[in-house]
């Protein structure tokens, strides 16, 4: 707990013993017995997997219009297409932001001439105990062909940055934490204003 | 696969088999083998859930000021505080927008006189196919006590609304889930224009 838990002891539960129940490629299931501050004792199901990163980056496209280099591909929980920012697993003692220009670079080929933070967030606390990073890139060039994963599919294409809001939650735009990326680069926008080069 | 889809059939997997392989209170674990246009095979890792809901209530404070009614609790998977929008599962035949009633009454007592669809997503097609469905709520009038369920522990307290966008991902606003209802209530508000009454 830190000092603002302190101010709510009642609310808080204290771990009695943690035991792994099921090991799945891209996370483990925990089952979590914890007694609350009245003494009631509960087992609760948490997931455990590394960090997410994923990266907005920047650039006009031919008519000078500013765009977002997205990722289009199949997502195998919703059986359906999605167009996201790029973005995946932070690997075993990777820093986030490597992760997320090694990211854009193997699902696009693109590099980054600039790259800023632009939030971080627990995907579900209720059930996760681990952090999506969010960058924003500019200054992007060409300078490889993808490098993808085994069983990765992935597209690339320029969308215009005015299209996205209004189209959140609807066809390919579907995926929760994407539209907490793009709200993040609205955020870093708003405060710190670098435009797209 | 939609018509969208038929666009772009070198990205699609196609389903062979499917096996529940774990099951948990929350949820369950499936192992969905599939095959990609190119005639590659592999397994996913699958999340099957019910939907979730959440709700954005919308009142003055003593002092006029606009604020949310948010709830705050210990999370188990981050194992910290969190102040969030009331919220939770939908239950099995119940239609989103009376789950979103339901479960601000549970967690607070408050029942609303108008109430708003603002937007739906899937938290993560990645590896989930369910929907998290927001609503903001209007005309808000506390109707009774709280009726939680067994092993949830929940203040609810007034939040200024000018306070949440520049912190949200910091302290107790940590929760992806939560960002994206905020973004539907901006979204919202700028196309409805419903004030907090």
């Amino acid at each position: 707990m830190d000092k603002k838990d302190k101010a709510y002891p009642h609310l808080a539960w204290t771990e009695i013993s943690r035991e792994k129940v099921f090991k799945t490629p891209i996370f483990d299931v925990y089952a979590v017995k914890r007694k609350s501050a009245s003494g009631k004792t509960a087992t609760f199901t948490l997931l455990e997997c590394g960090a997410w990163v994923n990266i907005v980056p920047l650039l006009k496209n031919e008519t000078g219009e500013d765009c977002f280099l997205m990722v289009r591909q199949y997502r195998q929980g919703s059986q359906a297409l999605t167009l996201e920012f790029p973005g995946g697993l932070v690997d075993h003692g990777e820093d986030p932001e490597t992760a997320a220009l090694r990211e854009l670079r193997e699902e696009t080929g693109y590099e980054a001439a600039n790259v800023f933070f632009a939030g971080q967030i627990n995907p579900n606390p209720a059930f996760m105990a681990n952090r999506c990073h969010t960058f924003v890139a500019t200054g992007l060039r060409k300078t490889s062909s993808q490098d993808l994963d085994e069983n990765e599919l992935v597209d690339f294409e320029l969308v215009p940055t005015a299209a996205i809001g209004k189209n959140m939650g609807q066809g390919v735009y579907d995926h929760a934490i994407m539209t907490v990326a793009y709200f993040w680069y609205e955020r870093w926008k708003k405060t710190s204003g670098n435009p797209a080069k």
